[in-house]
């Protein structure tokens, strides 16, 4: 099938955060303080504790591809400055000081910062890692660095909106000849088959016949009439129940054809405006025989390349392609249509 | 037992959000605009949702409580003027102007107050309801009110700290000899027995164990000694799994004592000092025999007293104590304790 994949960027919302649960923007009123508050209220938060960092560190498929990348690579490390964009726990900082680094800013904005001190410490990188609390946006640094780190990615890639940080980083902080890990995203969108599209119908038919009867009742009891509101709760309803996407651990065997490529992301280039949003013509051919389409499945692969004038020894990718043997924390993100 | 109660008023986050969800404060630079456009991200915004509208009401016991409330002493709603502080749907509100007022002001701080216009003009009363989007803070009325009315309270009454918004109406707006709906408000502690303790113990214990598996592969597989954040972990988990309050619905059996009595409001006369904390000595005796007490649950009543010059004719309660029959959507908050 052919179609159009037209999605906004700016979606806040840490990972794990309660699905379906809406964030939303400030009154008109706020300015850029207000704007910071609420994102500070709405995503920073959750990873500012250490149950959500020990999934995210729990995360074998993550925490392979980025230890391989990194010392499979020393070579670009050796010797040379660091930046890790969200540093977290401080894994990746560091790692980057384990593969020898010279010096590494490992810039934080929750107070997860002062575990990553503790940590930092603890391993004996006191010296080599200095661990920064604040906006990546709003800190400075002494100097340029040789190489951004940094593990952005939110659910289908740009949930979280957290790569508009690390190209501020770029922009600001990396050297002419620097390089990017990861170098390369790209965002992938297949169809499927999933039990999932149904149950959504479902929910949202019981959601409309509970209406009925919730209007009756309030109208029998109470002496009010709520119907002139049912274009809009069924509006919420259907938007809620049909036309969010969800988190899902799809098997193989559930993608019935040819995943289409939607995205293509050079970190070291891309700009702001490129990641905006997602448009983009694609052809998404089922090939499953006497399958039945239920919906798209979105997810995204990075890979780490090194730069066009310096590549990487070992090309390392991280995929979160629906596999049989391993599932990472992003699994993919499912759009249900509600055909039957 | 013999103890004290202590704690804060003002927690955000809106009746039904994530259990356990830390609401986070912004960052110490931030302003009041910034305080503001936090509090909407982490409170205000489910409130704009129909669906949590239709689930408050939905709640029978709720329901009953304020319309008989009203309608059984709408000598006082006759041809008086009435603000309904929060008005969500604006149910409130249309009784109020279903029971006779000639003016009622609706205040309601999220977009919610778009359906509540429909509302009122789809039940007939545009003329005598006018809804004001806006926080009760901000907005101006052109005269002062005979009765403020509001369904202000939160789990275990306090939470979400919408009282405070009602003393500054009230302050503001309510005429000398005005009247407050409901007038006192009351929070009572039990001693109880549930599973529940048990469960979060088990619930603590499964993570302090998975920790020691999770610092074991880090080290082995990432290099990475992750034992320094032990006893952060440990706090974070033991502040999660036993030292929070949640949400049950309990039946009396459960309540193995005399409730105590720990906090009494005057809605008429109660300073934002005397609700921004908690703070009470209280006895306890637990009365069941062969028992074991697992912990504490708090709920609280409201009552429509009217105001001592002007007592309504019909005193009505609203409970949220345990009930075999109905319950209702605020629950009981209830801290279980680790002892075995």
């Amino acid at each position: 099938m052919n179609g159009i994949v037209h999605g906004g960027g700016g979606a806040p919302g840490a990972r794990g955060s309660a699905p379906g649960a809406a964030a939303m923007v400030p009154p008109k009123t706020a300015g850029a303080a207000a704007d910071k508050a609420a994102d500070f209220a709405n995503y920073f938060c959750t990873y500012a504790f250490l149950y959500h960092q020990k999934e995210m560190l729990s995360d074998r498929v993550r925490m392979d591809a980025y230890y391989t990348a990194i010392f499979r690579n020393a070579r670009h490390f050796v010797g040379k400055t660091v930046l890790d964009v969200g540093t977290g726990s401080g894994i990746l900082a560091i790692w980057s000081a384990q593969a020898g680094a010279r010096k590494v800013y490992a810039v934080e904005a929750t107070n997860m910062s002062q575990h990553a001190k503790k940590l930092v410490a603890a391993n004996g990188f006191h010296d080599v890692v200095e661990v920064i609390e604040g906006s990546i946006e709003d800190i400075s640094l002494p100097e340029q660095v040789d190489i951004i780190i940094s593990e952005w990615m939110g659910y289908f890639l740009l949930r979280e909106s957290m790569f508009d940080s690390v190209i501020i980083a770029r922009d600001r902080w990396l050297k002419p000849t620097g390089i990017m890990y990861p170098s390369h995203a790209r965002m992938w969108l297949a169809p499927i088959k999933t039990r999932l599209g149904d149950q959504r119908v479902q929910e949202y038919q019981n959601a409309m016949a509970d209406w009925g009867c919730f209007t009756q009742k309030t109208s029998d009891y109470y002496g009010v009439d709520m119907g002139i509101l049912t274009t809009s709760y069924f509006e919420e309803q259907k938007k809620y129940c049909l036309q969010t996407s969800l988190w899902n651990s799809l098997y193989p065997s559930q993608v019935i054809g040819t995943p289409a490529l939607v995205k293509e992301i050079d970190c070291l280039k891309a700009t702001l405006k490129d990641v905006a949003s997602v448009f983009s013509p694609f052809k998404m051919p089922v090939t499953s025989q006497e399958t039945r389409l239920c919906g798209f499945a979105g997810w995204f692969d990075v890979h780490f390349k090194g730069s066009p004038h310096d590549l990487v020894d070992h090309e390392i990718e991280l995929t979160t392609a629906p596999r049989d043997d391993e599932t990472t924390h992003w699994g993919q993100q499912v759009c249900t249509n509600s055909l039957k």
